[in-house]
């Protein structure tokens, strides 16, 4: 039982997506990753039901469950494509979130209309092209995470990032970065929806508020 | 009193019917079935004073009344109907849930748009035509019904119905799979309003979606 | 102390009014009357803090205040105004609830799109025309009540309407029956919104659904 | 110790901004002045942690912090340029809510489409224009003070603004009552989006609402 705190978190972050309104039933998932390991959601449980006994533990590098009975999420192997791909995240949420999914079902990247966004994300978040048939056949999940990686060129200053006719993934430097950032996804798709047409702000605006809450001038918050 | 467990389950889905956000006042019914009998919420009363000695116990066969002392849903020939034809499945949830209605209203089949969609349903949930006015004259619950089945080729497959200018009504191998399929569909007829115009995802990636959980081959949650 | 009864009943109406998410801040109020008098909310008390005391007595004929220390709704002479003209109602619900209030701003009546419509409302629910410069400038909230009357000509049949550039009032046989009725038009008022183009449902199926549940061949609900 | 109760009055209407639905995370923030100092919600606290000992008291005039230990919230210029131009105001509030702000985003001034609107706000809720590169990239938050205070000739008969691209300030003679104004502008943002085209009410109406509520006329309410 190495990764009990881990578990604890990742667990909690779980129970999370649910009271922050991004999950009904079973959808969506939650991981955390420290070391070397990630902390994953076990497929198909019920939220309600979760405890950090539940949270299987794997190996990134090479896919091997070392902690957990349970079966892993389906979607384990984009999680740890992510978790190879964009270093130093610490977390993935993975919503089918109304407003956000809808985005990602209409295929079209979320623009950056106001400080909202801007607070949070760098810039439009993007959409990922269709996968292949191909792609879908085979290692369906592993492939998701490769056209995510693709697809996301600056993936710290852009943390999300919406899988076409799918949902949105979400990460950060930890699980709770990841989470308040797939809200603040789902807060800006649906504020994006209300009033149309709208333009996407100024640069200098999108800096702006951009970097006072992230980077080494930031000055949003308690130092 | 022979069916003491089957009112208790289909009275706590009535209920569930409430807690999900999918009904209002007394809108919507909850029925179960098992060994040629079936259990349905009585007409009009309250949700929120449903006990399971309300649940009228009908034989599916013959519409008599076995048990209970209050009169059935008016929506019982309906569920009658639907429990004769369509083999195999244990539980009905009717409800006017906002979203999924508002299809029905409009009488348009519901596009699938995403995996969210693919996850419970294996293609368009479909629309009904409208009922004649012979059909509504004369036993409009039980023509519901057929209607329904005429409509529906794959029960199994996509386990919904919109009837049109009416509202959906949804089913399962249980109540409890028949409520789970209610509430994806409220979810997907929202996302599917919110950013329109969306294009139906690929064949692949709804065959990959909903054989990841449905059928011999699945493969999410836990076996 | 002889309106005990009646002050406590339309106090928790008031509250219910909030609960059911019609109200926010003190907008909106409950009345209901008996055997001459009408028991209505005082104006812009929250409704947190509504007791049944603070509920004021009037005589509809007269509009003498009959007991309560508090000054009245400023919507009181509306109340009074449909008291005297719709004969056999007990209950009024004025609300500024979002989606109803959505369609009196747009100053259109509501169309019959499906049967949860058809179960509450036999037929549109109307919109007034804008009242005069001089209806406002003078004896505003009775004219408020002379165009509602002017409306609706089937006040039992379709118990709502629609004040152009305002918001709805709802009424009933008792406060419960408005209530419900004010519930049931903001379901059916945002059903409307959520899909369009609709078509207005077959003359037969509204009245199936309509004398379903009311009227003297009523079989819905437990007699 | 001076200022406790005033402490206590601005912790508790920033915890009621997330209450009524205004907003997620830590975005937004409320203030309340009086006798030359403001109260303000310190920068990137989470509202549930909130505690009356976090609040940070500044002088109006020179800026200079008073009381508290924390970083006092990054739009506090914003707030600090409003108490000193808009005299007779003691409470703003900021929020990122979501109807509301998307007319921000869109950057269209708010009609008065219905006497909910009338009842708080004198007429269309402005919108700020854009500000300037240069504006953004140096004192940018006392310069978003300067465009709202040029954008609002009638800060007492409408104590709203949408800053364009960003979201509304809303301000009032306390802080309860700017928290009063800024949960109805986001009710009339929204019912207004809902059922479009409408058309601006007229000015009698207009007038006789907001005075029935307003100024010495006013006769609504307990006096």
């Amino acid at each position: 039982m190495r990764y009990t705190l881990l578990k604890e978190r990742v667990c909690r972050i779980n129970q999370e997506i649910v009271k922050a309104g991004l999950a009904r039933l079973t959808f969506g998932n939650a991981s955390g990753a420290a070391d070397g390991v990630m902390a994953i959601k076990p497929s198909g449980v019920d939220y309600a039901a979760l405890t950090p006994d539940d949270i299987v533990i794997l190996d990134i590098a090479t896919g091997k469950i070392l902690e957990g009975v349970k079966h892993p999420s389906s979607d384990t192997p984009t999680h740890r494509y992510l978790y190879r791909k964009f270093s130093g995240i610490g977390g993935i949420v993975h919503t089918h979130s109304l407003h956000a999914t809808s985005w990602a079902q209409a295929g079209r990247p979320l623009p950056c209309y106001g400080t909202t966004h801007a607070d949070h994300f760098h810039g439009a978040v993007p959409v990922t092209r269709a996968l292949t048939q191909r792609e879908i056949a085979r290692d369906y999940e592993w492939n998701t995470g490769k056209v995510i990686v693709e697809t996301c060129r600056q993936p710290h200053e852009i943390p999300a990032v919406l899988v076409s006719g799918h949902a949105p993934f979400v990460w950060g430097a930890t699980p709770e970065k990841a989470l308040e950032n797939a809200i603040a996804l789902e807060v800006v798709a649906q504020m994006a929806l209300l009033h149309r047409p709208a333009k996407p702000i100024a640069q200098a605006l999108l800096d702006k508020h951009f970097f006072r809450k992230h980077g080494p001038r930031a000055s949003y918050g308690q130092r």
